[in-house]
């Protein structure tokens, strides 16, 4: 894991953070995204589960334990005041997500194909429309077993803290 | 609209609040909800737009300005300590929501159907996984001008001012 120090010194605040996971630093608010914030948008399904105006990117940037998985934030990016992002996941057959347990709640609603899904213990296979609450501190992953890619929604409060990685015992399925 | 007057003693706390809309008075929280939010919980898409654990439920109950709309709380009414509710309205043919705005934001991504929102002055046709962004204070209203139900999924943040009903000049289409 790499880390960054930033000093947002326009402000007169230092932060300190760490790249990871499902995690961003928080952004410094400039005045044109508090504008943009103001403006109610449509972002169209162009099908193929994507939007217009919206990129698909990286799932994560400095941590190695995911595989074939990629992130498209819906909702967060724009200059939203709103306390929660919504994005939208998506993993390849044979991909999979970090194995990591954080302090913030996952809701994740699965919209296409089907998956597994890892909480404490436990493995269940989600498929269209399944929607699950991930508590505070569970350990948790979702991975894609089958042949067919496996897209879902996941809401997240807009302030959260760092996922921590937990050492895989065999856990993805 | 009722206006209720709720003291919650217990809290030494006074509080007031009116019934209405897409608003809830906050909810003395009681152990028991707080011990529920801790466990991870799978809400099974049972078909046909309803989840095992979730019950449908009257759109509002105190007022009139909407019509042939039903709401389902997924996320919110379960003790989720999160900061964000997410919800699935559905409105048959015909059917209306209440003409209305709020400093909240709404986040509406359709999964069912097709409809007509009113942002403002405009009215768009929304369609399969279109999402929209509803930005503070905006007029807006959903609607269903066409043969099938249209749902869509609706997520607000946890706590949100209560929406003011606005007086039509035809908005509904």
């Amino acid at each position: 894991m790499v880390m960054k120090k930033v000093i947002l010194s326009n402000m007169g605040k230092q932060t300190e953070y760490a790249d990871s996971c499902d995690w961003k630093a928080p952004k410094i608010e400039h005045k044109r995204e508090k504008a943009k914030a103001q403006k109610s948008t449509i972002y169209k399904h162009k099908g193929n589960f994507k939007w217009s105006g919206v990129k698909t990117e990286k799932y994560k940037h400095n941590s190695r334990g995911w595989s074939a998985i990629v992130r498209n934030v819906l909702i967060g990016d724009h200059g939203e005041t709103c306390k929660f992002h919504l994005r939208y996941f998506e993993i390849q057959p044979n991909g999979y997500s970090s194995l990591e347990r954080h302090n913030h709640e996952h809701v994740v609603v699965c919209i296409r194909g089907k998956g597994k899904v890892l909480m404490g213990e436990k493995f269940y296979t989600i498929k269209y429309l399944d929607t699950i609450y991930i508590a505070p501190n569970t350990v948790h992953q979702l991975s894609n077993p089958y042949d067919e890619p496996f897209g879902f929604f996941c809401i997240v409060n807009a302030k959260r803290d760092k996922p921590k990685e937990v050492r895989s015992k065999n856990k993805k399925k």
